[in-house]
């Protein structure tokens, strides 16, 4: 395993391609040009969220202890009713807070989120990126306007399944490969075929299979599908901007490599390559569209909310075709 | 005041008129078609991100008791340089959590948030609405898709300001009525039209102001420019679809009628017309860049994060010209 | 079942007893006298705390969607270490935040956490007690200083398997009968006679059993050793001022009613009898000292944070003997 | 200022005195002889709780950014009145959470809180102690069942101000010093002689100054009566336990040396003397009581929240006279 981390390594390393000071790695490959002709993508203006919701009841179930998001009242509707919140004139209102993990709903892996050997994304020394006070360097405030650009569903769960023997849901463990993509984008027709600065959204059923069966233990802990370390050449390769699948972590689990193991897809992705990794993404509603349509690519804009240094950044994305 | 509220509810009340299920209030005016032809405006692909960076020295210095968000690390690059995460293979991470006030930074007020006599949007009774499990019918899941839209900003502070005597900052207590808004668009030009279902941005230069000073009490909870009770009507004729500003609550503060009053344009435009309100949008690059090339329409997507039954929604609003 | 629940209501509700405006329910039993009589059992000054430690991998794995008590860190001594705080003549420093559902670790019930018929302690319209700000007339602030009496030890792990084929823990489902409390005081001695104001500390083993067999699933939902509800009659009559165990949720699960049933031991003893029930104290320490020492009385201080409003109060409980 | 504490340093440092391991310094001054004296002190049973009220209008009113505790409820009893619960046979219930700085309300500094140039409490390197999962030497956890001793109130406020000019109040900036703590103690009597492992509470009066103004913005960053860098001495050499005072930080501010200057007095108690510093204590109802009675020595149990690795412990501290 280590061999293929090396490999990996002097491959796709990125480090230095964007100058110094860079804080947007792969997103660098989006430009104005880029935007505006994403922005042609969206004819129909269907427009499509693919955020799941954020509740106590949601996917991220109990993950190193930590939770779903909270969501809490400091007043509602009934305090309005029994009119004890001392407005005048009728005024009546309602007010919320909310606790959660960064990283419990719908989100972006900011490029502080994860390091190899120590190092952070473009060569930094993880402890001058990130400390208690959040990331210094790449935290998730700036990539606030960046994640705006021609996104491209491949239905792997669809297109890999041809015979529908497994409705549409690759099972826990299926690795998807470089050939495996690329049999997907034919499926899919040119719609489909990948540019430099598109983001990839990757559907391979897991949600819709949790969500169906009602139980996501699975889904946090649990063989996933989702990405072959061997598809990193791709990733790199293809010079997309960023990839999401609708899986609790990208990649395939349990891991390609003798235990102990821990998302070496990630550990090249992010640090190396500077790509942004998208996870939990709701892509049934959009696929389904494209199903029926054949058209598999639409304007993205997928912005997550500036949190100040955040190694994770919780986003809303829609989709406009 | 009891008359005007009277009256503004006779004349600009919307119940009823999206169906007795309905969600989305003035949302409705946005159609497939108005979302393709905002897709048009993105011509240039520069893209800007509307939003406050969300921390604890920002602007809700306080209000009603509580703060800013907090967002603190679970585990950091400090800790992977010790060595002390335990992973193998040279694996490291930095992970985080977050507490906020739904309102605590950049968000849409949602149609639960605020009551008239005791009746929510569409006239439904607040308590069969918004219960200590949030809002169970116009909760911010409701809306996640549907703020794609045609934005226009309305640069108010370099508008009503020409001898630039306020460097574009309209002082606390300035109400903007329908007559300075036709006149903001006058001066801006034809892409200043406002046509139904647009969102329009409205930069009065107050969060300018207070960033500049370093002073956010005021922000929050001091005099404020808004708009004025008298422009509901244009609100409402106008039909747009949302509307936002630069402030802490869209509206002058103090109020134009005399005290005890709270937020009477909030009692008018969220419950009876079922107007959608942002707040602290951070307008500054996009308003920089209106007035560079002239043009003040773009497209919009500001969906905010679906907390199921958030009566607010925090959004990273983007814009792209 | 209603009829053992009406039965329950007319014998043992308290409603009335100690005034109209009383906040403290059976905590009036101990009074001056008691506090003081108590303190003369702290002869030796050993001294044992009785709460499971707050964090991430506590003993509420997932209970209606909350998990655990989650504390992270603002800076830490690794921030200090890296020099980048700031502060002047070698100062460093770490601080830190949680965020907590009130009844994730060791915990009192509050008068306002339990209605029956939506009738609260004393007969209060369960409306005009909790609102959406909180206990407005129970709130934990009003017992920060009740919580001081005598405390006795009932080790029904230990007394009830005498031949310790359990190892001292009951079984899930084994419901403490009258009797069975009755045979645990004539096993303890005279040191276990129950008196009137005393704070009644039962273990169960169950605690232990989570804790040696590493999950927590089964403690927070799955079946539980607890009182039966046959033994409300004694909780009642014994006038003791509160009772807590080392489980979840005091009462035997499954419940000893046709389901749907759920908490009916809560229903009478909160809003009825006006009972403080404590819950998932850990009572390992004390116990094997009482077990060692044959004396099973003590001083108690068991007063929670006084959270304004809290219908749950977080403690660490203190015996010394 | 640099020779004050290295002075300090030399005459002060503790380090080693009770082992490598240590992780209760000046708490180890507290033995089970101690205890059952201290026990011996409750003659009367009066019993008060020395915690602030944890809620959103507390006392730290956004020191660093932060706020007060923030608590809201999941369901209440308004909740319970309308009926949609969805509990069987007549059951309701209210629940809540709670967000809190650790040093929002009444709380002992942990023994990680502060370092004197890198170094913890017994010369343990800072980033060896406190990482980003918290205190993993010195935790809250460690001391939960330690804070149990005689208690004595110096109540600096009345003795000093003997002709009741200031109502009892020390002034912002008053510097108690050695001399002024013996002319309290010799002025209180007897009862207030300090002994080894006494917990010392010291009034000042800012905290009844604060709240009978209504203003807590001077309470967390203003001039503050407190103990003078001085009093080290006298806290080193007496052997008490802790020291815990009515105020936001302790020691006196502005204090006494020229800036840039941040807590001297906690750069030498904490990491050297080991010494546990309480507060924002509530002392104005236990003073009257000693003002009352002239007694000033009482049982104080004190221990905090276990939380695991806090590094500040909230509590609620009961005295019994």
């Amino acid at each position: 395993m280590e061999e293929a981390l090396a490999e990996a390594r002097r491959k796709y390393r990125n480090w230095g391609r964007w100058g110094a000071a860079d804080a947007l790695g792969t997103l660098n490959y989006i430009d104005d040009e880029k935007r505006a002709a994403a922005a042609r993508l969206a004819r129909t203006g269907r427009a499509f969220s693919l955020a799941v919701q954020l509740n106590s009841a949601g996917p991220r179930a109990g993950d190193r202890g930590l939770g779903n998001p909270v969501h809490t009242m400091l007043d509602s509707g009934l305090d309005a009713a029994a009119g004890t919140q001392g407005f005048p004139h009728g005024f009546g209102d309602a007010d919320d807070v909310m606790f959660m993990p960064l990283r419990s709903g719908t989100h972006w892996d900011g490029l502080g989120h994860v390091y190899d050997n120590k190092q952070a994304w473009n060569g930094r020394y993880c402890a001058d990126v990130t400390t208690g006070a959040g990331d210094q360097v790449t935290g998730a405030e700036r990539q606030a306007a960046a994640f705006v650009s021609r996104g491209v569903l491949l239905d792997a769960g669809r297109a890999l399944d041809a015979g529908r023997a497994l409705g549409g849901e690759l099972p826990g463990g299926f690795a998807i490969t470089e050939d495996q993509l690329q049999k997907v984008i034919a499926a899919q027709g040119p719609s489909a075929r990948i540019e430099r600065g598109d983001i990839v959204l990757i559907r391979t059923g897991q949600l819709s299979f949790c969500r169906r069966l009602g139980g996501w233990e699975q889904y946090a802990a649990g063989p996933a599908p989702g990405l072959s370390f061997g598809a990193l050449g791709w990733l790199h390769g293809s010079e997309i901007a960023a990839v999401a699948t609708d899986t609790f972590a990208v990649e395939v689990r349990p891991h390609e490599f003798a235990p102990p193991c821990h998302l070496p897809l990630h550990q090249i992705a992010i640090p190396n390559i500077g790509l942004f990794l998208g996870e939990m993404f709701d892509l049934e509603a959009l696929a389904a569209d494209c199903a029926a349509d054949g058209r598999y690519e639409f304007l993205l804009v997928a912005g997550g909310l500036p949190v100040t240094g955040g190694v994770g950044a919780p986003v809303n994305p829609v989709a406009v075709k």
